[in-house]
């Protein structure tokens, strides 16, 4: 391949990685102002992310096109393909982040527009949702470093997430038995907790494919141990 | 490229569609047999359930792999990258109904080893199970017809199951309503309809990218209107 072909290529790959970084600045964005939303009875705050959410479907539906064309185009090297490859599926979980951030600007809306003034477990659900973020965060640091450490510790983070949701259901469960006209409410914190624990997935599903493109080591369904082994192998 | 290069590479692509649909129905195998384990109390079949998860995910890394071989051996045309493309999409989708279901079997195992004997809105989870399921057939049979009709189906389908999850929400709150000591169980019928619910999400995404496959259009994120146009567009 002639030289200024092949910088050609490596212009588009970089090109596609910064799109990816805007696509994961976007559903951070959008998160944050979830969550913002739901701490303050912001409203328009709320509605603001609702309407948003369709940047980010743009978003994938134009990364998704790209990478076909780099493919087509180009006959990629192995180690290009896997990154071609890492982005066609980090943008799906990116979209499904976002389609998250709006369920919670939805329940968010539902619990205010229904006249409740009050989010039982407010705090728990701040702390997971945080938890959730530093997740996506370094997830996103991780792809754009090509760094397999960052990578894996995101992977061993979700157990707390996934521990952390766990506690607030079984909080939310005492909480609706000793007054159970909070149970409405409950059941839309149940739904927020639930799209947290899965931002928390999906930033775990993303870490897995920076390994992957860092290593070539497919870590998905391995034990933590073996998981962490292979992010942390200095031999590849 | 020499014929004989093309007839392999049709052979590849036969195979990967094939290890699809068997992927496909394995996971259909596991949303019965959950759903089977819920009805009768099965306690083993739902361990069966739990303990099959591992090869719903083997057939995710190795159809991957797959796929990324036959990318970089040949050179897809347009038509055959759309094919490969859609196959790693698809998996992705199958994989994650394979964990929805082992969370209806894990739940439903919660369920009666926490001594309850009765399941409230079974009928409802029920039906609503049938739809997602019946969803998913089509999902699969589309794929392997190319069949962009039978895929726009399957979109319009995912507003029933919509539209069940939210009747029995609402049934449930009112049952925890009248009866706090029903909470707990009614929580974790709660994670069943959402895991039935999302199965039909993933159900859709699939007949999403058989439409894209077969019709060159991204139907993703657009009005069921226009979704259903471009599939059933005869001039493409």
């Amino acid at each position: 391949m002639p030289e200024h072909f092949s910088k050609q290529f490596d212009q588009e790959l970089e090109h596609v990685r910064g799109r990816v970084l805007e696509m994961g600045g976007l559903v951070e964005e959008q998160i944050k102002d979830a969550l913002n939303g739901l701490a303050n009875a912001d409203l328009p705050l709320l509605d603001k992310v609702v309407s948003l959410d369709h940047k980010v479907n743009m978003l994938e539906v134009q990364l998704d096109e790209e990478c076909q064309h780099i493919i087509a185009r180009r006959q990629p090297t192995a180690g290009d393909m896997r990154m071609v490859f890492t982005v066609i599926k980090t943008i799906t979980d990116l979209e499904r982040i976002g389609d998250e951030a709006e369920k919670i600007a939805r329940m968010s809306r539902n619990i205010y527009q229904s006249g409740r003034v009050q989010v039982p477990r407010f705090t728990e659900i701040k702390h997971a949702a945080e938890l959730a973020l530093r997740m996506l965060r370094k997830s996103l640091d991780a792809f754009a470093r090509l760094d397999a450490g960052l990578a894996a510790q995101v992977v061993r983070e979700d157990m707390q997430v996934d521990e952390e949701y766990r506690a607030i259901i079984r909080q939310l469960i005492t909480f609706m038995m000793e007054d159970p006209r909070t149970i409405s409410t409950s059941i839309d914190i149940i739904t927020i907790a639930k799209a947290i624990e899965r931002i928390g997935d999906h930033a775990k599903n993303m870490s897995e494919y920076v390994v992957f493109m860092v290593k070539g080591k497919d870590i998905r369904h391995l034990s933590l141990a073996d998981a962490e082994r292979a992010a942390l192998d200095n031999d590849n």
